[in-house]
């Protein structure tokens, strides 16, 4: 019996991470349709969501059963509902490739304003701290995890440079009004995908500490 | 100890309502502050915003004392496990009165556009749907609680009308760029806010049925 709990808290290890891998190629496909105007690539997402949604519901399952058929303690009892958290965390990081991807196809409609920098940048970023914090998740790893945390303010530093910087073109040429919009709004999405994951990352941390590291904010 | 995990459960109910209480009213008052251009009551959010974290930290503790101490079974289980998840909406529909918070600070920089009309109608649907998931939390009522997933199209629409309206506004005078786009992320943070909502309703229909409402979106 103790056997068969460890397998599949492994199990369910493996399927988070599998998860977190499909999360951050949303990521990744969506900011590279919007920045190759590709709008087949940008369609993909849409698929794509259906597997998360799938996979997320599954993990929510193991999640239930494992909680319901044994008595997990302590660390395993925080596994498991940290494992609860991080799904919501990765589905919710699935939607907001979905809305980058609406907002592509949006773009598409529209000439280009300019080449796109630092959102393929604020997108790196958010994806980095992504892989960082399953990394942790992986390896049970708090440094690893509290190192993900930092990044939060560099992303927020590169979403107001974006607003500010569209601001200019949109004061400069009504035109570009509606195109510059849809840019902000995908920043906003990947300041999202940041925020799940530093949330992540602070789930890692309450694994392993047993201790909410959100207390030590207020 | 049955009776005492009983009381329990029943404690744990009482505290979601009151989270979920100050969290309607960090939404009224973060839209009124906006409305009314009454900075110190923008102000108040940011107190309210330690409040609604402490009690978050609270619940979390509580659900896993639950778990831990007893091997809740069947409904109690998926009672608490729910529990997890709206507390954290919750949390997050208190994250989103703080940004309308933050943008109200930023536009009473700036002389009004015109008097908001949209948005406070869409924070009423927003909050009246937080008020109807919690509602039916508590009186574990499936048809209350799927009553507000059809609200979510609403919502959709009025923010739809209210970006139509205020890019008609940029596009006309670029003086009032800076003030549109303030008011077009107000309304997004209204639709993560019924978003939420509509989690929590999916929740509770989780609760009662045992079955994940997200299955029939595939």
């Amino acid at each position: 019996m103790v056997k068969y709990f460890e397998e599949e808290l492994e199990n369910l290890k493996e399927k988070i991470l599998q998860m977190g891998s499909l999360a951050e190629i949303m990521i990744q496909k969506s900011v590279k349709a919007l920045a190759d105007r590709n709008e087949e690539m940008a369609m993909e997402i849409f698929e794509l969501e259906k597997q998360i949604d799938k996979m997320c519901i599954d993990i929510d399952d193991r999640c239930l059963k494992l909680l319901a058929l044994h008595q997990p303690m302590a660390k395993d009892l925080r596994f498991i509902v940290a494992g609860i958290k991080i799904n919501s965390d990765l589905e919710r990081i699935g939607d907001q490739a979905v809305n980058i991807a609406q907002r592509t196809l949006s773009l598409l409609k529209h000439p280009q304003l300019k080449p796109l920098i630092d959102i393929p940048h604020m997108s790196n970023i958010a994806s980095e701290m992504l892989k960082t914090s399953l990394d942790a998740f992986v390896g049970q790893d708090e440094e690893l995890a509290r190192s993900v945390l930092s990044n939060d303010d560099v992303v927020d530093g590169l979403r107001d440079q974006i607003f500010r910087e569209l601001l200019t073109y949109m004061m400069a040429g009504p035109s570009t009004i509606p195109i510059a919009l849809d840019l902000i709004l995908v920043s906003r999405h990947l300041e999202r995908i940041a925020d799940h994951s530093t949330n992540i990352a602070e789930d890692v941390i309450y694994i392993i500490k047993g201790e909410d590291i959100r207390r030590g904010k207020q």
